[in-house]
């Protein structure tokens, strides 16, 4: 069994990844450390675990998670990952980071967006750990910097259709709705179950520390310095994350073409679900999984691509995708631990 | 006492207008028909209403409704509300047609997207009624065509800004998200609650009713035929529309040429709210209310404007709106009935 | 217009009590304070009453407060609220008080469930704010006690039914359910919205401080000390109180018995509704309304009476409830400022 | 593998049976039916399942049915079962029925509440399915009646403390809280979104149909005839259900004796969860399995014991306890199929 040890185990993506990981058949939680609930069992903190993860939340120590881990997942705030990391990737762990402070090749970029980075050097060894679009990548990885839940939804679908010459990357809008859960498990009257029921609201619009993220993914792609408009919006649900995206057609790609881009691109990929133009995208559909739903419509009028996409932010958004990772890194069956049987609703 | 008819009282938006006339200062519910509950009292079918409107629900007749009547709103499926709309004008009543019967100026457009109408002839005397925009039309008319919720919050934000020149309205995409209440009362698996909780989808993408609607508007004000992008999507939550509009700007307006151009065309009207930058709508500020929500943020980098608004789509979105254009009409206070205090949550 | 001050304005009951005064056509709001947010305006802490109420929330100030107010609500913490009260009570104000602390009458009660009294020479002028039970004793009143919103819900359908001899108040059980707001608006989990959405559980059962505060009224009615099982549970909705009540009947009072002993003694009370044993309350009738809805089955295998009441725990679990003490307090219209239509949904 | 076939697979309580079996590792769908979706892929019906069950759903049709299983899940209306299993009995099929047809032991109490029974000759064969308190019958069963979860929820607590003498079953009132997916898939206001969000009521109070089911069981193990009051309301959430359990306390049982006597009981019960009084049940953390988790407090005032219990009304309140049942018949471990870890929200 792979000892697995995760760090920050009680915020909601944390929690997710010691859910995916305790059902993983080769791999086993060795440690799970929380500075808030050390010493209190993960079922006290999460009483749906009662009887299935009872084991005490332990203070951080990185001695201690070396000396019984083979992989480490790092589910805690930017800024505090990166200080953590180098202990890690020097003593030849694998890790898998759930932060920003990873997922950027160019150094500047992250600063300017988020702080100034104290472990720069191992940015040249991190590699972006979106699985369909990097996979050779990732198979050689030390550490991966997990994407974002926006980058995901916003990638997935757009990558294929760049790199085929079918769209026009310097017209991107993105639209994008994410449930409660994405705002992680600290209080705030954001996330106050009254603020949020029977609302719905654009946050940060301009101004979401994703955009970068995305931007520098989308450049690479297209060759050149790609800008997009991205504006989150927040579901009154917990779970779920669906992105609208309109972007011009280029070179007359014609309904089946585009559909055969992404079908093309996507063989083989379990967890990217094409419905095509006739069944689009709902979140209820990936709840609780790792899958991503991807539909479009083709607005012939304006020759305007909309495509959607659907994930559940927990899952495929982070912690789904992180195992996803882990099992590419360790060569197991990318599926491992992921192929739980969706729920009808 | 203005007496008041309503026809087809007991779907949502019907029972929004008996709302708002049973607290109206002038009017009283004079006549409330309903085809399924006729014989039921209105408290019957909506208990909140008991002790408060307790008459009986009738069944639809022309005559009687004409003998009691001034004024009449029509909650009816389109296709039905053309059939009746002639009888009530012939006879001199005021009307308010909340379907789509009556909102187009040009047939054609009317016809490629609904069916065939019976009764042309009055297309030309129907102002279409959207009260802060088309105000002295209304004041004028004897019938009005009163607008789609999405037209509402897709036309309020942008027709100022089309008429300032401020946007280019050949560039609008519209992405809309309403609350389930939109779908109306009828029962349907789309509405079903397990179906919607914790669930959020796009739907008739590229192919709502709506889009025709905002079309002609949009191109009656740009002084040419206008096309747009329009993505409606379903949020979780029984009230409240939400629309983001994205549109290049023109003649580089800036931020503050924007908000003058807004705050210019809205003085004077209560009933739109201008935010500005600082504070984006939000659904649950205008529910239960006429307001409509209007905030923005200036994409520098794309030269693109972010229009949103917020509206309850039941309100401002329908029965609202209708008894606004019921008080223009009427040369009563624009407010009246309307002054209702929000709720803080 | 009766000038009226609003300490702490700013949490849901007291937003609710702003709304309600506001809207209200004899009262104007003279003074909102807010401890967290004085200096801010009232419309930037609940944006739906932008245009609306836009007055600045002030610090407290007992003097300010006096020279400007004929009548004080206060919607303070237990303990905060005992501290103030006697300075407004001295200097002749007219106190609804919102908190627990002059909701007893025996001191020892109180004491023992909450804490030390610091001004318990007033427990005796305070007079309990169940404005159907208790109307000729608040209409002399200067000080109110506002009651709790489980006791409101507990005891509209208890009381007359106990001094009718109909039950045996020593078998009462109270199984109530709540809506998230009663939790306020300070920030916890249990309020965080993906903890409480999709959820359902009781809490502080048998430990409910709103217990003593029923037994004492219970005991008053029954002429002997009694005892309840009470528990109270969180239901995943912002607005709504559902209490379901278990009882023995006393002396073989039938059906129609109990029909006749509720409403006779509500005969006149507008909020008070009986559904019968026909139609059972449902939270969503009585939302955002002063109304308490009372229906009831009998089990006659087992010789019990279940008693079902609907409250909104904001309105007439709190703020519409002190509103309508005041009204009687000031000899106004008992309905004035609480006569909005309901919603249908 | 052992073949299971669903028939009804397209309800909820089918569609759960469908997800579990599938990801069963010792059985496979054979076989699934549906009156409505026949020729339809399941993965149409519920695209969640897209990718992962993509077969077709049948006709039904005994011998195609026969031919394919050895286990079959009936997930049909009561009346339509008892048509249908006579059938699947005679021919030697394993058989887990999840209507009421088959739940009963005394004729005359199914047809009271029913109607009349077409199999009556099979209600000696059939053996109640509550897995932890009829396990040996169980063993041997070819025919099971699965229980329904309002029975699950009040008997799982409620029957080792009748048997150890702790509880007066005379006393019993159960206060019961369903999710909205107890009333199944077929279309109804009372599950229209719109009418359930926000709201909160009881219905079919002193007249649900589960009332008889569980009497039977409460007499067989109290020995004599009982009768219970029960109530059920309606959570605004898709599953779970929480139930408030009120009953005497006898012989002076403590604290202690009553944990004692349900932590004896359920002793090797995987499923049932303890959580005594420190913990109270909350509907979240038994969603999406099979556990029942029940806590209590002691009112010692009164004497009387608050039982609570938690359950997921499609799993252990129906699907879930069906495989369990299966797992049982066949000799397969209890757990098999059913370990799926908990999600932490």
């Amino acid at each position: 069994m792979v000892r697995v040890g995760i760090i920050g185990g009680t915020g909601y993506a944390g929690a997710e990844v010691v859910r995916i990981i305790a059902g993983h058949p080769e791999t086993e939680v060795s440690m799970l450390t929380s500075r808030k609930y050390a010493g209190t069992r993960f079922s006290d903190v999460f009483p749906s675990f009662s009887g299935v993860v009872d084991q005490a939340c332990e203070k951080y120590d990185v001695d201690a998670v070396c000396e019984c881990c083979d992989v480490v997942f790092l589910a805690l705030p930017h800024k505090v990952s990166m200080e953590v990391v180098p202990e890690f990737f020097t003593r030849g762990k694998k890790v898998i980071d759930l932060s920003a402070d990873f997922r950027f090749n160019t150094l500047s970029r992250y600063e300017s967006h988020y702080q100034a980075h104290s472990a720069p050097e191992l940015l040249d060894e991190a590699v972006y750990g979106l699985c369909e679009t990097h996979l050779t990548s990732i198979q050689n990885a030390q550490l991966v910097g997990n994407p974002g839940c926006y980058p995901t939804s916003v990638l997935l679908p757009l990558l294929p259709l760049i790199k085929a010459g079918a769209v026009d990357p310097d017209t991107i809008i993105a639209d994008a709705k994410s449930g409660v859960s994405g705002a992680g498990r600290a209080l705030s009257l954001t996330t106050h179950f009254c603020e949020v029921t029977e609302s719905f609201k654009a946050y940060k619009v301009g101004a979401h520390r994703h955009t970068p993220e995305m931007e520098e993914q989308l450049s690479l792609a297209a060759g050149h310095e790609v800008h997009i408009t991205f504006t989150p919006h927040l579901i009154p649900a917990s779970r779920g994350m669906l992105t609208t995206i309109y972007v011009d057609l280029s070179n007359n790609f014609s309904r089946q073409a585009i559909y055969d881009a992404l079908a093309d691109f996507y063989q083989g990929s379990y967890f990217v679900r094409l419905g095509g133009a006739q069944r689009l995208p709902d979140t209820r559909n990936v709840r609780g999984t790792n899958f991503c739903d991807i539909g479009f419509h083709l607005d012939e009028r304006k020759g305007r691509l909309i495509l959607i996409s659907a994930i559940d932010n927990l899952v495929k958004g982070a912690a789904g995708q992180a195992v996803q990772n882990m099992n590419i890194m360790l060569g197991l069956e990318e599926t491992a631990g992921l192929m739980q049987i969706p729920y009808p609703l």
